[in-house]
């Protein structure tokens, strides 16, 4: 009912435009929205805390075009493809906006040859997806990921990547979290010891997908209502995938006499085994759960697969906490590139992707709750005058700090009032002024004078640079 | 012709495509390219040096979608609007990639109601324009911003704009450049007394924006011929264009008798000789050049206007120097945000745009010619080990390195061989291994290699991220 009223709106809107020509809308697109200084400044911290985790694993960085031929991103999303946006063909080429940076990634990867990297891109991705702004949920939004491409021994990669959400979640201090693993092969081999016919593993896991939104019940009346599975199958499907737990779990599986007869998900199972070995000596298992609800709707993955929740802080009893959804996700793809690739080589990839529009909006809201003033420029000085027709020698003072490397201001006045120019550093943070006078003109001095303190001290021409940089570095 | 070419070729392409429908061309979209690790390393230099100029100046930051409303990209880029990429119809609003970050931040302060403002914005922008991506013309390509918004004495902040781009330039030293300066109402003026007429402004405006790149005669007969000038306002037109010079051409202007009779011409011409003596007061008008053939194609400019351009620098003759093409460009756009404005309000704008893709090209070109080999990660040391069955050792070590903030990699193999650890290091310029072994666990020690000069000490486990620290933060 929510999506008919949604585009019944919509419809509406348009009728809307298309009645008045000139009621210009001042708005942004559907789901998007502008960062204006504040924001950035919290984006800034976010993306730094995440770029340093990314460089002190040791990646590379790269970019890649916002958008792609229409067939590189063809067949690669499953039912997610319709949410891409496509380019108006203007003549040429066919386009769409990329979706993700995984593809990209991949395409990159088989055009370049490239057999070996670990690489970070952080950009914007889009999604023609129904937004809800207030979650942080957009159809343009930053997606910041660390792959790792190569031929190596198993897991070792895998859990890196697992290393590095806990690192940039602590870091982040978002509150409690919690890592769901499981695996592609495990998942496909559940699917088969229950019966669910070969042809339908990619839809049924989609299914599956939807478990951390909608309960039970209504995905399994999608998977044999919509999708015509036996209800027995779906059943057997739902006893298994209520099953979360640590290395004791795994351990139980492998004993499982449906699961263990299944190659696929034997192996899932021993890889599984060998992460938690892993994780165990990067000392963060307490924050991992292996759960066999987690399916991951996108079509690439091919082994482990991975996201992380934040859990409601507000909820004293942990085990019912609630997820207030996923911050970050990723998993084993080692197929993709060798779909791009003519000769079909193959190039195996496991990668992480962190989702950094829901830790805006929490840093954001906890920002604004805070009494904590944020400062939107990094100005240590600004150039003042107290008496009148002195604007040029605030541009002559003001070029000769610039040349020297100071980040300085002045106020785009003839002859402001020094309340003003006073006023001005108090708004905006602006910790030194530097008053140009008649008689600090004769004397080869400006007056230096520290904001907080009130502070006045006179200060060589020569040597007002070096002043401010020394007292700029303090504080 | 060699548009016609183009055409067919693309047209031959696209049949070729539609023949086999498996022959899936491996490419980024025409007039895009992908940035690898060492592109983005000079990219990363490139970007460093605008932002420290930037934020030297006071500027906070922003950030706009992608894409606008269609209609908010309407009637701003005059004759260029074709090149704009629109987005297909998939139900829901009409949108365009942006064409620019004027137009969007201008939307922006509308709709924010903002007017007073000292920003920066560092963004890729779209064009469906005829790429030569040797030259570093793309169709996807960065911009980045500085402008000033809000009503104040004339003349200040559009010297800023111009002390910017000279500052910019000469960090970067990208050789001998030059900044051309106009004014809309100079040129306005000069085609009023020629006797063009007023609805031709715009078009002849466009024309005019053509000289560096195509000889007078061309412009000249597109004038008279495809715009309907007559040949003698034409003519007049190119007596004026051929004028460039500092501030002795601004007083030898407003004596013109004809020029000086012009309310506009004589507005501009004002404001040109106060920015020369703010630009003197800045000490650089030696790179800025009064010349009044640049006009700047796009519609919204009001004032000033200004373009910078490199130099060949083989050319040892300064008078016949020819340009490669402009890298920076801006202007006053006192008009554009009353367009957004439900009341017409209007905040007085002036900015620079910095063309960072020509930039790139040259430094990558220099770079290449270069011995310099630049690092594309920041790793301080490798975890190894010089015996087999150390893995779990080695994941135990470097994941209390990354605790410890330290930037650390490892193989991802289980046994590596020594050689091939130390190999890594010489090939990716890492400074220090860390080498753990069975002698080494029992004295509760790390072994630490030097890479360069292949020296070896023994560091108490305890003490190690210190060590690494320390060494790394002098080399």
């Amino acid at each position: 009912i929510a999506k008919e009223v949604a585009k019944l709106l919509e419809m509406k809107a348009q009728l809307g435009e298309d009645e008045g020509k000139h009621k210009f809308v001042l708005k942004t697109p559907k789901g998007t929205r502008d960062y204006g200084p504040k924001q950035m400044a919290i984006r800034e911290r976010a993306f730094n805390a995440i770029i340093s985790c990314f460089k002190r694993h040791g990646a590379e960085v790269i970019d890649t075009p916002v958008f792609e031929l229409k067939e590189t991103l063809t067949g690669k999303y499953g039912e997610d493809s319709k949410l891409i946006y496509d380019l108006k063909d203007q003549g040429g080429e066919l386009l769409s906006l990329r979706y993700d940076l995984t593809v990209p990634f991949a395409r990159y990867l088989a055009m370049n040859k490239i057999t070996n990297i670990k690489r970070y891109h952080i950009a914007k991705v889009y999604r023609r997806d129904n937004p809800a702004m207030t979650r942080g949920r957009y159809r343009e939004f930053y997606q910041c990921d660390f792959d790792i491409a190569g031929q190596f021994d198993p897991m070792i990669p895998d859990a890196e990547c697992l290393k590095i959400v806990h690192e940039i979640l602590s870091d982040l201090q978002l509150g409690d979290f919690i890592i769901k693993v499981n695996d592609r092969r495990i998942l496909d081999g559940m699917f088969a010891v229950c019966g669910v016919p070969d042809s339908k593993f990619r839809t049924i896991c989609s299914s599956v997908d939807k478990l951390d939104k909608v309960p039970w019940e209504e995905v399994r009346s999608e998977m044999v209502g919509e999708k015509g599975l036996s209800p027995e199958a779906a059943d057997r499907i739902g006893e298994y995938v209520q099953l979360h737990g640590g290395l004791d779990l795994v351990e139980r599986l492998l004993q499982d006499p449906k699961l263990s007869q299944n190659k696929l998900a034997k192996e899932g199972l021993g890889d599984m085994k060998l992460l938690f070995e892993y994780l165990t000596l990067f000392g963060i298992t307490e924050k991992i759960s292996f759960d066999l609800s987690l399916a991951r709707g996108l079509d690439y993955y091919t082994g482990v697969i991975f996201e992380a929740v934040l859990l409601h802080q507000e909820n004293e009893h942990v085990e019912e906490a609630v997820s207030v959804g996923s911050v970050a996700g990723g998993g084993r793809y080692d197929g993709l590139v060798g779909m791009f690739d003519p000769k079909g080589r193959k190039v195996p990839c496991v990668g992480v992707s962190i989702g950094i529009e829901r830790i805006f909006s929490i840093l954001e809201q906890r920002l604004e709750a805070s009494e904590e003033k944020i400062r939107t420029t990094e100005t240590q000085v600004l150039v003042a005058s107290a008496q009148k027709k002195l604007l040029e020698e605030r541009l002559k003072l003001i070029s000769e700090l610039w040349d020297g490397g100071i980040k300085a201001e002045m106020l785009y006045k003839k002859n402001p009032k020094l309340l003003n120019q006073l006023q001005y550093c108090e708004d905006t943070g602006i910790p030194l002024v530097a008053i140009v006078g008649e008689q600090e003109l004769k004397d080869g001095v400006v007056k230096l004078r520290i904001v907080a303190t009130r502070e006045e001290i006179n200060v060589r021409r020569e040597s007002l640079v070096e002043e401010i940089r020394i007292r700029t570095s303090q504080c």
